[in-house]
């Protein structure tokens, strides 16, 4: 079936886009977006491609020996019995803030004011052994480039998110959110905005790049190898940042 | 178009069910449901019906009066200047605990175990002036409500989240989660999964319900009347409760 068929008025639909091959530094990740993306059909304008943090950290480098790293002695004592002390070191170096730790879990506060589990970095699907994956350097940066490529190589308007797994304060299990994003407004601001009987809405604000990229994950899978997927049928075209949705350090209840 | 085109293998679809009425209590919200299902090409085997919390609400007579409540010392001391001192006296009544607050704004702990702002009290799209709508009694309930029904009706296994939109800690913005959940399992348990080196993988839980919950409300929309969605593509059956998503009281190091 062609992907013309997938998404009809008022639907939205989470396309994966397969086929990729395992990712390796400077491999031109945009081309192979693109290549997939015209296996599922092809992009179409208001299309919002969708790829995990970590195929971009692989073509970026983002990667980390163990052996290379000296954990300091904060390090160690985080890291406790059972942690990694060279991994936790990597997380302090990826940290400008430890929010909450009980050995060997370290949450804390990315350089990108992210809070999130191990500042994100991570031992599970990298490159070797013994290498952990850190988050790219800029997220909003990647998803630009690769929104630059895709637009050309394509010849339509897209938005780029890129998105990883968050653990949430009180709830069980991970969502995937939006760490950096590119022609698209990641916050749908309802503001002034009227319910039916007219009393101004209290939702003012609704995470609608964090709700893609949830619905984006529901077709990666984490076991399988899809990097990424196209969401259609959510027109969220601008100019947004991936720090709109960071919640303000002095409106943040919780840091 | 007819619904049997949405969903081609791989695809996750959100397909809104429009055409309801303004809900009252009493209303058969199955039917409705039902019904809107109907015209949406119809249910089909391990669909995910997401109905929006205050649509299930409304039809179970979770509305208060505010001209009926007396406030306490403390819903005064927390309302502040700006806010209604009935309306947080409502809250506190649905809540076992108050884990932030700044007035008006109260962050509690619902009797459910759910951590959200104003204890999921809402005062807008409410039925009536100067009422507000509480969250189900025992959302899981409501949700095994309407599911037994769906199925009955339209002789297919389908399974039903009932959802809100819930801020987040740290970020700004609201997603929509699962309160209750009937038919299918909520986290997806990765424990003992591989990734594709053989390494165990980290994260280790998905809140699948959650992210469902989420691809529905680029559908459901705030202002417009479309309390529910069906997500397609997604087989999630099985026999679970909202409540393992939500964090143990042990394990929560923000509570």
């Amino acid at each position: 079936m062609s992907s013309r068929d997938v998404s009809p008025p008022g639907v939205v639909s989470a396309i994966p886009l397969e086929g990729l091959p395992e990712l390796e530094e400077s491999d031109d990740l945009a081309l192979l977006l693109h290549a997939a993306a015209a296996r599922a059909g092809g992009l179409r304008d208001a299309d919002v491609v969708v790829v995990a943090q970590k195929a971009v950290s692989k073509v970026e480098g983002r990667v980390v020996r163990l052996a290379d790293v000296e954990p300091s002695a904060r390090a160690i004592e985080l890291a406790g019995p059972d942690g990694d002390p060279r991994q936790v070191e990597t997380i302090l170096r990826e940290s400008v803030d430890v929010v909450r730790s009980r050995p060997p879990l370290v949450i804390a506060e990315t350089r990108h004011g992210f809070v999130c589990a191990s500042a994100g970095v991570d031992a599970s699907n990298t490159p070797a052994e013994d290498t952990v994956v850190l988050l790219p350097l800029d997220p909003d940066a990647s998803a630009r480039r690769l929104r630059e490529r895709l637009v050309a190589l394509a010849a339509v308007d897209v938005g780029v998110i890129v998105s990883d797994s968050f653990g949430r304060a009180w709830r069980q299990g991970t969502t995937d959110v939006a760490l950096g994003v590119a022609g698209i407004t990641p916050l749908l601001d309802l503001r002034g905005t009227a319910d039916a009987r007219g009393r101004e809405l209290e939702t003012t604000q609704i995470a609608v790049a964090d709700e893609i990229a949830a619905a984006a994950e529901l077709v990666l899978g984490k076991a399988r190898s899809v990097p990424a997927a196209i969401v259609r049928g959510v027109d969220v075209r601008g100019d947004g940042s991936a720090a709109e949705l960071v919640m303000p350090r002095e409106r943040d209840l919780f840091r």
